[in-house]
């Protein structure tokens, strides 16, 4: 009975939990890490500040638990349908694109979390910094990885790391190109980029127009 | 006589005007457009916080100013460099590179100002917003113009366009990795990947080689 009651109250308290960092990676999206304080995460939450406070602990224990609440649905949004789909270019084309569908979909209100939060963390050496830095790390590995997995079907491929480099470097110039004007141009530019590197590293043009995601 | 008193309270104004502009740069391309207090930024510079006031109105004013200011950086360390070269892919290239020394010296303490900026206000509508949109549409429009009046260099060269894009989705990645890893790798891999965009595209390998900034 008492493991009942406590059981129901960690429930409730993870519902909450979840509820209060869903509205804080969408803040932080728009206003920043920095911007994310106890008292507007509170108005818009309905929540009192004592509760989010006995939740969370101190601003930096909340930015650093919404830091891995956006990495938990990136992963979910990115990183998992990606990894359904079979190792090759053909996973690699679906990164691509899924990633694109990711950031122009407004996963976070304000665009990609990690752009928005490294653009402003990057100069601040702390804890916010280095969570930052190990998921970034995380992601070219990743991205690496997808390349990495493909060059069978990239004969042409000189330097993987180069690749994945520049695919990253295209989807954030789109992501940052469609929240500074305002339009999709930047994604159908990047797309095109993104077809033509993998083409030139050898990829079949038809297997990359036969993908769905 | 009367001018000449006018005259020197004027210059020492825009002296300290000036003055106060070079750290707002810096402390914003740091801590963020919305960072800039007028608290710190007196503290900093010893000025007070009325003479501020006094000089720049209030915080929207000081934020505008910043920007322009930053501007006025970037034509004198960027552009004005590049224009001194011949036009064609010398200037292009030199452009690239020009480019790379800026973010790479860290002109602004925190890497690029434009960039922190962009992502900072991005999602938040208003008069800062218009500001570094129509910088940004400036320098892509300069870019764009850098590679039409290297086209009869560049035989090869399918969508101008396209190419000002991944040059500037390079340079961005450069500044980006560089600022969040603390090191220069992303610069070396942003010049290999540029300077391979520009041969595919039927630059000289030759001239790119000869061209020094």
């Amino acid at each position: 009975m008492a493991t009942t009651v406590i059981d129901g109250r960690r429930r409730r308290g993870d519902e909450s939990r979840r509820a209060i960092l869903s509205d804080a990676v969408n803040l932080a999206s728009i206003h920043g890490l920095d911007g994310l304080s106890i008292g507007t995460l509170a108005e818009r939450t309905g929540a009192s500040k004592s509760g989010i406070v006995a939740l969370f602990g101190s601003k930096l224990d909340l930015q650093l638990a919404t830091i891995q609440a956006a990495r938990e649905l990136f992963l979910t949004r990115v990183v998992e349908p990606t990894l359904r789909a079979p190792r090759g270019v053909t996973r690699l084309w679906t990164l691509c694109r899924t990633w694109l569908d990711y950031s122009r979909g407004r996963t976070f209100d304000g665009g990609c979390f990690f752009r928005a939060a490294a653009a402003e963390a990057d100069s601040k050496a702390g804890p916010v910094r280095d969570a930052l830095v190990a998921i970034d790390d995380e992601w070219i590995a990743f991205v690496e990885r997808c390349v990495s997995l493909a060059e069978e079907e990239l004969p042409a491929l000189r330097n993987p790391q180069l690749l994945a480099f520049e695919l990253i470097a295209l989807l954030d110039a789109a992501n940052r190109g469609s929240l500074l004007h305002g339009n999709d141009h930047d994604y159908d530019l990047a797309e095109i980029a993104m077809r033509s590197r993998l083409i030139a590293a050898g990829a079949d043009p038809e297997l990359l127009d036969s993908i769905r995601i």
